[in-house]
């Protein structure tokens, strides 16, 4: 009975501030797994491939007991989040050997799973990387897109403002509005992503860090539709810079997650001047709904190029902390994925 | 060839702050008019019989070259605003002389309105009061109406919070609320109001002036709907208790007209991890779609009791400084309305 260790990334202290890598969260050895030998009791056994590491992760890292649209993680066991693996040994009917599987997985090199509640099977047919299926054909691919069918309304020849607009959903997003012919603005926080978003198709790409996000709205709106994955000062420049009925998604605050001093939004009387609308979202409210379009669009756009994405790989679990801390930093670039294995 | 007075309310001075009765407007009667021989050019001759005062009347207060969803009042111009007349005479086809009449009036004691522009004929089979139809029949029912219908997604047994709940609007989106069998929350600034809001049927009414707001939404709530009359920290303290995928109604925002120093709202990145919807809106976008359902609901409520309000009068023109001052501060005591005469 050969053992081999099963490495794990676990949930080790509540952060105050941004998540510190080996204190927030710590990388384990001390578990080992007999691949050939371990009892599945009726489940079946996944070798983990590809890992994502989101911004929302951030939000998962309170205690237990503040109540909120996904479930905090619990300290002394391991992350999870979204991934994708392969099946190495299985009992479960519908499950087999080497199928790809794509759901929530822990942060594990292999996971004892005892159902297939919230697992897929991918086929990809498109023969995509696997780490795709963490990226723009995941969760995050799908938050772009469930929520710009949802909320956009979108016109041609209007004008989108995306921020973020290079991480794993802006760019999605950004890619999406081009194709449907409006006038994409979108800000970054470095040079290479820009360059990036440029290469994607962005009309108007800037470096929040270096040039004011107002004047460039001021110059290059009004704006129609506003992608906001940060809030605060960002979000009130664009209402300042809105046109009347504006769509604003709110799909994240990464500028609220590591502090407890928010900016404050002083120009909210305008909301009914302008007739803002706002609408937050979370992308399982409204899978549902479009999961069978998503599949039939995403995946063969990034087949065919017309949906291209950076990813920033890192090889290893032990990797994940550092992961962690560089996308709340906003110094990864492009998707932030962890590989466990190749295949 | 007798000529009578005719009192006009001029707007003399853009506003620092609060306006101020007999600066930022003064009333004069330096004209005089034939009512038997002024001219009438294909046009009607209009005595005003009731005028309203409402709170959006303070953003006309600002330069004309500011552009926002409502036109600048003119410098040395009279005021103007809805409000109910009787023809006295009349060359166009369609109007008589006896018939009342409804639209944007000059705060004049008479007006030749050169066309139907924007004036329609009130029939008042319902014979409610012809003041009604500046209030809940008139536009601040309207607004009450039509965005309830649009935003709210009301269903029985959830909890709506209104402020400035005893206002024109406020107390007919109680009294709707109310008949649709939801939890109304209604806050107000006076003991009186107060009483009133128990009067129409709010479930709990405080006054925000001596209770706190976050403590009765901590233990009333949480919100469903929010009907949004003031912005600031009581819209901070609503998405604190809000309930996950609450409507947020944006119709004014009466704690930033006379300020340049508004509140600044730290909670927007609770928007997606509440799911919050926010719409602003301006009556006149959504009242072609209720139009007619409006006048085939709220006057017969009205006139059946079903639908109280409480009215603020004034009678003369020169009163209307002091009833914009009153309606701005929050000192009126229900639907501010300017009688210029009674028949």
């Amino acid at each position: 009975m050969a053992t081999v260790t099963n490495g794990r990334h676990l949930f080790n202290e509540i952060p105050e501030g941004f998540p510190t890598p080996g204190k927030t969260t710590i990388y384990d050895e001390s578990q080992t797994i007999s691949l050939e030998d371990v009892p599945l009791n009726g489940g079946f056994l996944i070798k983990v491939l590809a890992l994502s590491i989101d911004p929302y992760m951030r939000h998962k890292m309170r205690a237990t007991n503040t109540k909120s649209f996904t479930p905090a993680f619990e300290l002394g066991k391991p992350l999870y989040n979204h991934g994708v693996g392969v099946v190495l040994r299985s009992e479960l009917d519908g499950i087999k050997a080497g199928d790809h599987v794509y759901g929530l997985l822990s942060f594990e090199q292999y996971i004892l799973q005892p159902n297939a509640d919230g697992i897929e099977i991918i086929k990809n047919d498109e023969n995509i990387s696997w780490s795709s299926y963490v990226g723009a054909a995941g969760m995050p691919g799908q938050t772009a897109f469930v929520a710009w069918k949802e909320f956009s309304k979108a016109k041609k020849g209007e004008t989108v403002f995306v921020s973020t607009a290079a991480g794993a959903v802006g760019s999605v997003v950004v890619q999406i509005a081009k194709s449907q012919g409006l006038k994409v603005i979108a800000s970054a926080g470095s040079e290479e992503k820009i360059k990036f978003l440029k290469e994607i198709g962005a009309d108007v790409a800037f470096n929040y860090k270096t040039t004011d996000t107002a004047e460039v709205l001021a110059k290059e709106g009004p704006i129609d539709i506003y992608w906001d994955n940060v809030g605060g000062k960002t979000l009130e420049d664009v209402i300042d810079a809105a046109n009347d009925y504006i769509r604003i998604i709110a799909c994240g605050a990464i500028s609220s997650y590591n502090t407890t001093d928010n900016y404050g939004i002083k120009n909210w009387g305008l909301f009914f001047v302008k007739r803002v609308s706002i609408n937050g979202f979370v992308v399982f409210d409204l899978l549902p709904k479009y999961r069978e379009e998503f599949f039939n669009t995403i995946p063969k756009m990034i087949a065919q190029g017309e949906i291209k994405f950076l990813e920033d790989r890192k090889v290893g679990l032990d990797k994940v902390g550092e992961a962690i801390y560089e996308v709340q930093s906003g110094t990864n670039h492009g998707k932030s994925v962890i590989i466990v294995a190749d295949s």
